[in-house]
């Protein structure tokens, strides 16, 4: 075994000179494969299998939320509770799977309200009830701030969960509903894609929810799939609430690199695009807008103008333990 | 709806004033059953079953360890993920289950050495691979202390799941191993009994780990059973661990209170008993000690003396948010 891990003058390394990329990285090193394991790290859920199960995989997936990360401390309970659970929902979304059981672990100072902890399971219990996600059991802990982990259960047909390795060069890249400025509220008060994300697993080739920001999370998408996407910028659908910022940051800067959408990103096969947008306006009204194309340029996720200028978007996106950098790091003429 | 939880001089009620219990049972009158799931909030885990799921239940669990509340900011990293898979296994084992898969959510400061993060995962790991059970991803997120929240899914054949609700007066009273003066370190590097549970759902009419201490226990199987226990005090397995004391507190009293021994407590049928225990003798070197019988004492657990002398056990074990009370709250001549 090799000692601790330490920088060019000797001092241990900390998460905050790695970043949550790399460390998981590390992680996922250390978790070794089975053959009941479809899906390990690296996905929105990880999927497992069981032999003679039914027709069915399941996928499993667990998120935090944890207060001055998460939400802060003046947070309605009920918000933090529902951004607990959808945050869980969206991940089960992301895969094309249907939410089935969860379980919720409440980490809480011991001067914590009673009716703070009636609120959080207010808001969670409401939201999963409304996407039939039974939270059946958990765990109340002492500790110095008030969290909640979610753990979740969904169900898919066996070789059915869309995955975020599935986009090909040629592909189109669609999103649903709008992106950025999720900090002034939405980013508590969101609506998971459920029913849009078990929709979509007839669809997609690739599926991600957008919850490190659209750029972070194209990349991830790209990253998997051995590919690359070019965005369209005049195409990205900018909310009303990233236009209402008026912070010296361009609105298309939010909608690429603001956390916490919680929209779905997916990859489309290029001759279906007819046949699906026809679908999806009878089925939904939410918006759902083609915004650029998967390309061969593994691992590159750039953002195209009009005047045919492409902006390389390395390192955008929230990433625990760091600041996030700019969305645009690199400018390349094309 | 009704307003904030007050007490009687308009105080907002916090967790401190309510306790573990009080408010895990507020939790769970917020939960909705649903006809898949077997065994909601009271067990070690909860069992969902799949229509058409190919004969199997699962049992789904989730534990944390909070630094400062499971263990010290000088414990080993190797010790906490240890600490972190095995108390699941622990609530697997109690259900008679087989481990199969599992997340971890790791929260830490950003100035976490990453070494520290190897050392848990090593920890995790090690553990997890001496039980078949497989870490297939999890979360990594910034907070105030190092904690990880580990979910477990286990398999159990359909309807042999073993819980804390079926004692019956007249059975008898197990306990594997030894308890008590588990702060000295077995808290942390416990082996948890898994192939022992998976061969005891073949025994036990009801099971459960010691993880709040003995008396807690027996109390929450005895309540769940609607039935009562009543220990042998010449009978119940004190560790060496708890015999070293020397803190001037009676080892017997370390053994029926102290938390975290993880081990099982289990009933099983007084007409077995001498067939189990030569089974259990070719099976394990792990001692296994009948400590007591079911008693029709709905909720009553009492600790019995060679004199005659019975200890009503009430307000023992471990219990967050509150102080462990004293395991001889009350007592009575019987």
């Amino acid at each position: 075994m090799s000692g601790p891990a330490r920088d060019s003058v000797g001092r241990m390394e900390t998460l905050r000179d790695i970043g949550e990329l790399a460390a998981i990285e590390r992680i996922a090193r250390r978790l070794p494969g089975r053959r009941d394991v479809v899906v390990g790290v690296g996905d929105d859920c990880a999927v497992v299998r069981l032999s003679g199960g039914a027709g069915v995989d399941w996928v499993l997936t667990s998120d935090p939320v944890v207060q001055g990360t998460h939400f802060a401390a003046e947070t309605a309970p009920e918000d933090v509770g529902h951004k607990a659970v959808g945050r869980v929902l969206s991940d089960i979304a992301a895969m094309g799977a249907d939410p089935r059981w969860g379980l919720i672990d409440i980490v809480a100072p011991s001067a914590l309200p009673v009716a703070t902890l009636d609120g959080l399971y207010r808001g969670a219990v409401a939201l999963a009830g409304a996407h039939d996600f039974c939270i059946v059991g958990g765990d109340l802990s002492e500790g110095p701030a008030l969290e909640a982990h979610v753990f979740g259960v969904g169900a898919v047909p066996c070789g059915r969960a869309v995955l975020r390795s599935g986009a090909r060069p040629g592909d189109l890249l669609f999103v649903t509903g709008t992106l950025g400025g999720s900090a002034s509220g939405r980013h508590l008060r969101f609506e998971p894609r459920v029913k849009e994300g078990r929709w979509l697993r007839d669809w997609a080739g690739a599926m991600i929810d957008v919850s490190d920001g659209l750029a972070a999370d194209a990349r991830h998408l790209a990253t998997m799939s051995g590919a690359g996407c070019d965005l369209d910028a005049r195409a990205v659908p900018v909310s009303d609430a990233a236009r209402a910022l008026r912070d010296g940051v361009p609105p298309l800067d939010h909608a690429l690199r603001d956390g916490e959408d919680f929209e779905l990103l997916f990859a489309l096969a290029e001759e279906r695009e007819d046949e699906f947008m026809a679908a999806w306006r009878k089925a939904f009204d939410l918006p759902c807008t083609r915004i650029g194309i998967v390309t061969d340029r593994a691992g590159l996720v750039r953002c195209c103008f009009p005047d045919g200028a492409t902006v390389a978007l390395e390192g955008a996106g929230y990433a625990h333990f760091r600041q996030a950098s700019s969305a645009c790091a690199a400018k390349t003429t094309g």
